[in-house]
């Protein structure tokens, strides 16, 4: 099969690969009906991180080709959708709503590889959800988004609090910041303030449901935006970048009692405690535990109440993914979907 | 009156001043019946902050010796207990339960300084709880208690989501950690750890439903809790010492999904961000927010169904209060109360 490997920052290659077989009795393999380059991806591409030889992906929807023989919950031919990070489902930490650090965690990233044509999922029935059917084809990049994005920028709003009343700041604006105002959106939020300089995410922003752009950053940003709340800041903030400087702006924009969310993968940050004390904020995040909304999220999907496909805007095939990764380093794209 | 005055670094003395008076309409004047030393204090004591002819404390409890006009929920007479922020009970932030970052918020140390005879309150209404009545003697020590090492302990395990079926970790055997261990046992918690070397302050955890104690530090210490609890950590950590080491131990102490609820105040902390991202833990801390629990906690004192007055394990006149200072600095004493 073909699979996309990253052989140095900078270096993207389609190659040919063994297909992938079954190993343990709670093994699926699928066969990849999409596949995208994630916003993550270009740390390694940048050289933020050392990459060798690297099968790249982790995010994926397919088709259910072979199951080992302890799968329960999966047959050959349904369509699932799977989280970024294996989770095994009876552990004490997937009980407890948290299956992204389940104790037999495996990132899918490197350890298996989704720009591919097939791929093996170890623990099939704790990381995989069925979609009620073969889904209509303009929902396949919903439920793609569905893998990792949304359910990142989904946790982002939640872990944030998100909910009724209350006024929600969005530092990032590339898809995972995209997807966290559409999931305030839906959670009911009053309020959606998103910091964006980009006119076409500024406009998909918008379209999700956000109330208010703000194009400056950093601390002006943080005061514009104590402008727009009567001084007091956001009361949910979704941190979806991971450098110091937007961590530093998300817990500044947000009320004391308020809560940030933070799903950027931190690359040099160090958080001064005595900040962190006197601001009172709620600081959650990490790696998204996306198993446990995606159920949610595949039945919204299902029923078209919303759209996060959209967030797509380059497909290309899956041999051609150089060429993707080019496009989001360059933000040319925002989000580039790749068919295997 | 008499006050206690910090001039430098170790040096404490009760000094004469003016006796407060009446200055806004929502003031009250206090005559205390009660006050003490906090832990927080040795921080100046020993040279960590610089004091200048520092008015100390932000402990009190007393009687209501005058009012301003616009005071309503108060009369002379009335036995009172305040927390160690001034709040105006009135404003955004109060209203979603965070009085202690209150618009109006004033910390009661140095501005204000209740280790005295008497002490001007403003914000009286939003300030301070009445109790139900006149306290017999024995009840005063806990409801001082309540004006900050109680409510602070009490919100970092409520910070912390202790509760029923939570294993609790406690971070730090001050008085602050030992309320911890009180709170999260009134709250249900299954099973609460303490990090502990003194056999004083174990007996008194014990007493207040410590359930097993760990003598080791830092990694070593993280290492032991987790042999305890599966490998996996504690739900619940109440961080009440406020170095690096002790933040990293309490959010290394945490399972994944767990939350840290830290109020030692933070000196010369940096949170590692990428370590804090992967450990998926809820953080939350600051200065308490005493006011909002008060009630609750001021309810459960005068029904006798916990007695956190425990904790001064000395009590001295105000003119004593070097010697109170001293014996807190060398350990000889968890607490002190002084009866002005």
């Amino acid at each position: 099969m073909r699979a996309v490997i990253m052989h140095a920052p900078g270096d993207v290659r389609v190659a040919e690969r063994e297909d992938p077989r079954l190993i343990e009795p709670t093994d699926a393999i699928i066969r990849l009906a999409a596949t995208c380059i994630c916003g993550s991806d270009l740390w390694p591409y940048r050289g933020a991180d050392q990459p060798q030889d690297q099968h790249m992906g982790h995010e994926y929807v397919g088709v259910v080709e072979e199951i080992g023989e302890a799968v329960t919950t999966l047959e050959v031919g349904d369509f699932v959708v799977g989280s970024f990070v294996i989770s095994c489902g009876e552990c004490e930490i997937c009980r407890e709503g948290h299956p992204s650090r389940c104790v037999h965690a495996v990132f899918v990233d490197g350890e298996i590889g989704t720009q591919a044509e097939k791929a093996r999922i170890p623990f099939a029935d704790g990381t995989l959800v069925k979609a009620p059917g073969t889904p209509d084809p303009d929902l396949i990049p919903s439920l793609l988004a569905a893998s990792d994005v949304l359910g990142t920028g989904w946790f982002a709003a939640d872990a944030a609090g998100a909910g009724p009343g209350r006024i929600v700041a969005v530092v990032g604006d590339g898809a995972v910041g995209l997807m966290g105002v559409l999931a305030a959106k839906q959670m009911g939020a009053e309020r959606i303030i998103i910091f964006s300089r980009h006119p076409d995410r500024q406009a998909l922003a918008r379209e999700y449901g956000a109330t208010d752009i703000i194009t400056e950053r950093g601390d002006e940003g943080v005061a514009r935006l104590k402008e727009l709340t009567g001084g007091l800041g956001a009361h949910s903030t979704v941190e979806a970048v991971g450098t110091q400087e937007s961590m530093m702006q998300a817990i500044r924009a947000t009320r004391p009692g308020g809560a940030v969310g933070f799903v950027g993968v931190s690359h040099d940050v160090q958080l001064p405690g005595d900040e962190l004390f006197f601001s009172a904020v709620h600081l959650h995040g990490g790696p998204a535990p996306v198993r446990r909304y995606l159920p949610e999220l595949i039945d919204l999907i299902w029923r078209r109440e919303i759209d996060p496909g959209k967030v797509f805007d380059l497909t290309l095939p899956l041999a051609d993914a150089a060429e993707g990764y080019r496009a989001m380093d360059e933000r040319r794209a925002t989000k580039v979907l790749l068919t295997p």
